[in-house]
């Protein structure tokens, strides 16, 4: 094909349709339904209130289907303001919020006006795909971070990667893929190495409605210059069931969202109606909702760290958010093993390879099970597949 | 701020909100309601078959709620794919089809798999400025081709324009900002020139439904070779006024739409679901109720070419889609005028400079009027402010 950007060639295809492939390709054992933990999306749509009120919406409100401003709804971005500011202690202005179309776009666009062709950005592996993806497509050079035990990254570490390209820190708390839940004074030092270095930190907390610890999870906003360091991403697709609608959100200084309001005026003209008015609801109604929500998630979570143990020859790395993130005992590599895992016992999840540098082995032995729709006696069934499965072990 | 990415940080900012800014900005005058001629956006909601059938989805398909394809809904995949083939006379299949959150997005994601920093597009002048602002924060050159009689294009001043680093041509056709309907042997020859030297031809068709001509506009999808050069782009937003819902559409060779599926899935994850629905909804319903809307807008195009003649000074250089594009007869810039026709007599419209190169100095001289949501009385009233307005003449 051609013209063709090289950059673009250079990027690996999207993980999530890769794994659909694999299901259109491969035969099912015959009595054993598909389970699929591939992808982090609810399967069940939101509760019925929120459902209405997008119905009155698009039956009442003109407003629904018409433009709207490219930073979102101010409604919204109000709300977000007040309950972040709650929730973390500290103070977040409305003019610090933006809303995008999912949390995605929001990395992709505050990236856009932090790196370019030849900047570096610090990911701590196993890293999110989609991050991975971005940088490649832009010429931005992801540097990997390895990361310690439980798959917490350090700071320290980080500090040896820094050069004059390097740009910014990405992290994701409660971790996508690997469910850990940053401690606060990990999240402390990397504010601190990025503000003495001038680098941006970002750090995405799509999964923050599951975390397992109670109060804020770190301290970062009681900061009053929290912004000039910290970039915050958020996403509505989970909590509120949302993931068809494309709703997240970006914290930020608002010198920052001047830029990104170049990008998003660019690539969105503004973010869908409905689905900002189905989060504000969501967000002014859902919360006794969202908490049994993460009640059930916290203990589908337990029953995935409770059955590992048994199960012969798999270690556990991580597990938090929607996520198990665990190393495999078989002699074949991850992606030739995921493949077998769904000829055999008809379960998809991704191989480690996906979130994984190249260079890295350690992904070859890897697997990510996105356990958050599966519910205690699915992880039953689940785990009994897993022990039922015949491969060569290293 | 620091860090910040220079080629975001070159990129202008947003003209359609720095008009905003200036709506809040300027007193307007005692007793003259504004006149708003800045946006090419419909004022008022869709039909309510349309809005009746998003709220139906709302309440009762799950899956309008939950992720879909990256690349789109395969239902009006199909549907494009058919109602094109019959209206271009030409061949599309459903894999030559991806949909997208918006026009605005569809460009951005081709010309990502097109061009990096570095490489040539080439956009006829008047351009618009979404696909300028594009480019230069991805660090591409956009390569300027004036255009002559009718502000049309001509493929052999492009030739003289065509370096080793170019990769495109983008054109507009109806053309936003100048009206312009692009005669089908232009684009011909638009495509013929981008054949022999292995250029894409982007061809955007925001506009079709409003072109003045009858029959196919074109015959390049009558070519069965059309996917190696052409990618056409297309709108929801303006034939079924659903531009708060994010709908848009690629047309191109199914091995591009792969290139493409890596930005979408990154930058989108998947269009939203309810503008799908609510596009297919259009697509099948409202063909009689889209003709009674391009019928209107002819309409007021005509009470636009007709009331030109009479305005002092002015001369109009095209009229068509949502568009009239004039030069101004006045010694000041084109963003003064603007500024003095919103503080004399309370309409707003964009000055020139917004849609030119600064290298040419005949944006100073030039209006775009977006006159598609005034009826006829208020162009007569659009006509009668402007010749009161008083400002030195040229």
């Amino acid at each position: 094909m051609h013209p063709l950007n090289p950059a673009m060639a250079a990027t690996f295809a999207p993980p999530v349709m890769e794994a659909r492939r694999w299901l259109t390709e491969t035969p099912l054992p015959a009595g054993l339904p598909l389970i699929n933990v591939s992808q982090a999306a609810p399967v069940d749509p939101p509760p019925l209130g929120l459902r209405q009120a997008i119905a009155d919406a698009a039956l009442t409100d003109d407003a629904a289907h018409l433009y709207g401003p490219v930073l979102g709804l101010p409604e919204l971005r109000a709300e977000i303001a007040q309950q972040w500011s709650s929730a973390y202690g500290g103070r977040v202005d409305p003019q610090q919020v933006a809303i995008t179309q999912g949390c995605n776009q929001a990395f992709c666009a505050v990236m856009s006006t932090i790196a370019g062709a030849g900047d570096e950005v610090i990911l701590p592996t196993p890293w999110y795909f989609n991050h991975k993806m971005w940088l490649d497509m832009q010429g931005v050079v992801s540097v990997p971070l390895a990361t310690g035990p439980g798959l917490i990254p350090e700071a320290d570490r980080a500090a040896a990667l820094i050069t004059s390209r390097t740009r910014a820190i990405a992290l994701v708390s409660p971790n996508n893929p690997g469910g850990a839940e940053y401690p606060a004074e990990t999240l402390a030092a990397f504010r601190d190495l990025c503000r003495a270095h001038g680098l941006a930190l970002i750090l995405d907390e799509t999964y923050r409605d599951f975390d397992s610890r109670h109060g804020r999870p770190h301290d970062l906003f009681a900061d009053p210059d929290w912004s000039d360091v910290l970039i915050h991403l958020y996403s509505f697709s989970k909590a509120y069931r949302l993931t068809g609608h494309r709703v997240g959100a970006i914290l930020a200084s608002a010198a920052r969202l001047a830029e990104v309001e170049k990008f998003l005026d660019t690539v969105a003209i503004c973010p869908g109606q409905l689905g900002q008015i189905a989060a504000l609801w969501g967000m002014r109604n859902l919360g006794q909702w969202v908490s049994g929500e993460r009640a059930e998630i916290l203990s589908r979570r337990a029953a995935m760290v409770a059955g590992f143990p048994a199960l012969e020859g798999w270690r556990l790395l991580g597990c938090g958010a929607y996520f198990a993130y665990a190393e495999h005992p078989f002699a074949a590599s991850a992606p030739e093993v995921a493949r077998e895992i769904l000829r055999q016992q008809a379960v998809l999840m991704l191989p480690g390879t996906m979130f994984m540098p190249d260079s890295d082995p350690a992904g070859a032995r890897q697997m990510r099970i996105a356990f958050a729709n599966v519910d205690a006696a699915g992880i039953a069934t689940l785990f009994n597949r897993l022990s039922n499965l015949r491969l060569t072990l290293r």
